[in-house]
């Protein structure tokens, strides 16, 4: 009978504005509702559970004082937003959550109007909230932007960036510092330090009110004398209270708060409405509150796949499945680091995500949480590389975007040797547009200096990361999310020679050309071809940068009929590279295909699904081989590639 | 007289450990020869005179405590390194600075064992001396890394990063906060409202002063009360200086001192070197420091051309020169925000060198520099533009970098109408690899939604920032440093079509194909080749992205041999494109070559002479067409693009 009473008011909430016709009880029934809902739709599709079980009442109160069809909430990282679109409108597509051709993890302006930005990556929230503040201003409209963020993406350079403009600007912007002392893991940096100061605020406070009573009682104090002390006494407390720091940045300060209840929330926050100028409200909220087995490991809660709701335990069998390309990258990793002191490792904040657990634990001096700051950790790579060091950079793909111009000048400018170990390379499925890693081979290849290679299995993953190690450069190593293929791993990582590729299968017919994961489709594909009778040779390039030219044009000209696959967008990739390196020693090869993303972002949804969207799998390959051998030479075709595009 | 003797003293060194050798006077007598030395040079080179002039005090301190030959001095932003230059052997090469073939204008690692970390962008050096530090930890070793950074950079979120992470990690960095109250232009930002805070400081000191010496006098008070209320003033008074957000950052802070006092500046760095953890160091300084034209306006001293050192004017005659793209960028953006309300400029800092100056008088309302934070810059655009603004964000080409990962989430993904106006796109000359802009053709081209185009001329630029804001995405107009051709300005920018080009001239036997800076050369090529008898004709490409298929494509197979010419890398650029395109509709031209820059970072020098360097001007796109028009068809030869890259 509970399970039916529980689900009476939220299936009645079909726009936000419903929320202020509910009474205080029945807000926390709602809020009770949304966390069951939320648990047994992540326990099935998988995704973000603790952080948005965080912010339930957040999300309740939010959107009872604001109205949303006129202001703007702004969910930074936007992996907490699922109690919100479960109350704008997408309850009904909830069970689709993550799910290809359902609705999206993240807020998604395409999705809903309630998604008033999109957000993926950390410390956008309150640069686009301003912008919108100060959109707003200039129309004379009443509307309010609130961007929601949490304390680790505070330590994110670009959040300081727009704190900094928005104090200067001194228009009606509402922060909401989420602040559950973690970002993906426990945060690190002085940041965060001085926000834990905010646990000795109460004795501050009973100190303060102490002293001013003491004080009053001084026979022969003017109230002048009197109103000085209190007024440092406010300006000690304040000190010590994190407040300090937002309003040395000119914001009004509201807080700390207690974020799950809503009483507190919905008064505050219709004070912040009033207030004039920029205010931070700071509200202390408890990553995976509400659910004990993600209150008692949030990290692990952070981003799950299907798990059992009971135990809390993972509904993936783990017992024969491939080691992760993360996990060989930190075995690998810790190997070598073993073998030669000067490896160091870096991370932006993602040290379960990037596999250095283990490392971190073995190498503790050697290992370096720079919080969620991509751009200072690739300068600070470089500055330790300068000093002879041999740092090795774990970052996910996509987030390696947002230090490019650190790339270019710190590490390759300088031909500084920094490693980056690119987890999450190419398509990562369900988290989507936002954290596919589909350019990297693009905008790496661009820079002088860089080499670039990217493994067939996780066997060459290891030797490649050794190989990394060994040149004296930047190079960078990309790698997919998921399981490798259970390959036998070579006892020890070797050197690969720098620039070589390797010929898996000779063929008279077609050359397939694979990097990466495309490899061992290429090779099934070629298997299928050759049960029809066709025989395509195999090349493994192994590196984008520098291409095997050798290796490569042997082939183009023995067989003249290729065909590149990438899973990386086709604008400036690794079949662009091909093109332009046989232009350059003027080949034309007979016929040309590239494979793979095209110009346009990639959905959210099951990698392999995407990879069969694309054609980048062994069925895309083969079809694409079939159909490059039915063009007739010299007619001017559609090509393959883009009909696969399609 | 007097002369002779200035130039006696830094005659003598040849290395900075000889400033240890000087009297206290003999010092003072140094920074007025390096001032002369500064302005003598600059004066006939050009380059970065004021931030110079504001540090040669700095800099003679640095080098007299600490040990350059183990210590490591960052220079943020790197051109105020003039004077380190000066002390640290290069005295003899001053005179080449900045010149083709001379030293740089920057830190080089490549030309100085002094130069401990290049740079060239804002707020990179705490990072770089942080990752020295740690180095230095792990080593055992004594060596200290001091980043030298203005209160500009500190705007800049990588130095937030940077703090935060150094606070954490608690090793011995040093961090001198060079504070002149500008950046390039004033500061903007609550942290620089903040900073200038200091000026109430000394009053507050005697405020302090006077409260504790009352509270003593007054009968019946403990020891106990009295030190209490000395430590609230000692707080209220933190409060309201700089130091407080330091000090939430963990920093020992120190200041402000003087930083034109050499006593004060080496007693204050010995006391620093001391100190276990972080320390700030607060400096004031004055830009443009002893030479009064620039004392009196800094900002137009902070980078300049060749000029009088008498008057301070400009050699450069500007009476005949055509306008700058520069100047016409600023006078088209305000024409069309006359005529469209929805229009809004959003700079990172560079009023005056993005030419918004006039357009902020005439629409300071729709006018947001945001400080040097290209990141946040980007998202507040898209923030701007999803409540219906049109904003242009105007930005130099190479610190578009900063912002890559915001413009393929927060603008391109989301489809937003954000202009880019990128200027100083291609080439820049003097200032060299750390703000040539030839990477944006490749890395802009590969983001979905991005349409990207580069003018011939000044009039086409008009043309394009009305198409590009008529775009309904994003959009993105590349132009170079320096002045247009002076052709007749068409009365009001007209919308282009998107996605066409434009063929400039017929021919047979080859065709060039230009884009921006390189279609008038392209021109000439073709005409001094029409008096060799040879027919080329001549298409500007106008749009980078999307190409103009049907148009190449159709000059393509009458002709068959193609030059295309770009100023951007060959990697993934202009050619690659048209590349892409002729394969993706299986077209092969018989012969193909790409002119542009070959995968190597490009040196300082006059953009003339490296153009010429690079084959990309009139003579090199001549010889490229002599040299294609030689080659057998068919047969494989090592095209001209490579001869002319070496």
């Amino acid at each position: 009978m509970t399970e039916l009473q529980t689900s009476t008011l939220l299936s009645q909430i079909d726009r936000p504005s419903q929320l202020r016709q509910l009474t205080p009880a029945q807000l926390q029934q709602l809020a009770q509702e949304i966390r069951e809902t939320l648990i047994q739709t992540v326990s099935r599709n998988g995704g973000h559970l603790a952080p948005n079980l965080g912010v339930v009442e957040l999300t309740i109160a939010l959107h009872y004082v604001f109205d949303s069809a006129c202001d703007r909430i702004i969910w930074d990282v936007g992996h907490q937003a699922y109690a919100h679109k479960l109350v704008t409108g997408r309850r009904a597509q909830f069970h689709t959550l993550r799910q290809y051709g359902g609705i999206s993890g993240f807020p998604k302006r395409s999705e809903s109007k309630y998604d008033a930005f999109g957000t993926g990556h950390s410390g956008t929230s309150i640069s686009a909230a301003l912008g919108m503040t100060a959109a707003h201003s200039l129309k004379d409209s009443p509307c309010r932007a609130i961007a929601v963020i949490g304390d680790g993406s505070m330590t994110g350079g670009m959040a300081f960036e727009a704190l900094n403009h928005a104090g200067d600007l001194a228009k009606n912007l509402i922060v909401v510092l989420n602040d559950n002392e973690m970002s993906i893991s426990p945060n690190v940096g002085a940041l965060s330090a001085f926000l834990s100061r905010k646990l000795s605020t109460k004795s501050l406070m009973n100190l303060k009110k102490e002293m001013e009573r003491f004080v009053r009682t001084i026979p022969g104090l003017g109230t002048n004398i009197i109103q000085i002390v209190k007024r440092s006494m406010d300006s000690l407390v304040t000190f010590f209270t994190p407040g300090m720091l937002f309003q040395a940045l000119d914001f009004h300060y509201i807080g700390p708060i207690k974020g799950h209840r809503l009483d507190r929330l919905i008064e505050t926050l219709r004070t912040a409405r009033e207030i004039e100028g920029p205010v931070l409200i700071h509200v202390m909220t408890e990553k995976g509150r509400g659910y004990p087995p993600a209150e008692i490991d949030p990290t692990s809660f952070h981003g799950v796949g299907a798990f059992d709701i009971a135990t809390g335990k993972s509904l993936k069998s783990e017992l024969k499945s491939p080691p992760s390309y993360t996990k060989v990258f930190g075995d690998t990793i810790s190997r070598l680091a073993y073998d030669d002191f000067k490896v160091v490792a870096i991370t932006a904040a993602m040290l379960q995500g990037t596999g250095l657990e283990c490392y971190s634990e073995r190498f503790p001096d050697r290992f370096f949480d720079v919080g969620i700051a991509e751009q200072h950790a690739v300068t600070f790579a470089a500055g330790m590389a300068a000093e002879g060091f041999k740092p090795v950079v774990a970052v996910y793909s996509t987030f390696l975007q947002r230090a490019f111009d650190q790339i270019v000048h710190d590490v390759c400018l300088q031909n500084l040797p920094v490693v980056f170990a690119m987890d999450r390379g190419g398509l990562v499925g369900e988290d989507g547009p936002t954290h596919h890693g589909v350019f990297d081979l693009s905008f790496l290849r661009i820079i002088p200096n860089m080499i670039l290679m990217a493994p067939k299995d996780e066997n060459e993953l290891q030797h490649m990361l050794k190989t990394a190690l060994d040149h004296h450069g930047p190079a960078a190593v990309r790698y997919p999310r998921g399981n490798g293929y259970g390959v036998a791993m070579d006892k020890n990582p070797e050197t690969l020679p720098v620039g070589k590729g390797e010929l898996l299968r000779e063929g008279e017919d077609i050359l397939l050309i694979g990097i990466g994961t495309t490899v061992y489709p290429a090779m099934e594909a070629a298997q299928r071809l050759e049960r029809q009778g066709i025989s395509a040779a195999v090349i493994n390039a192994r590196f984008v940068k520098p291409l095997d030219q050798d290796l490569i044009f042997d082939w183009a000209r023995k067989i003249g009929k290729i065909v590149t696959i990438e899973e990386n967008v086709l604008q400036g990739g690794f079949g662009s590279a091909v093109l332009e390196m046989l232009q350059e020693i003027s080949f034309s090869p007979k016929s040309f295909v590239r494979l793979g993303i095209p110009d346009t972002f990639v959905v959210h949804g099951p990698q392999s699904t995407l990879r069969n969207l694309y054609g980048i799998d062994a069925d895309g390959i083969e079809n694409a081989a079939l159909n490059l051998l039915n063009t007739r030479d010299g007619q001017i075709l559609h090509a393959i590639g883009q009909v696969a595009r399609r």
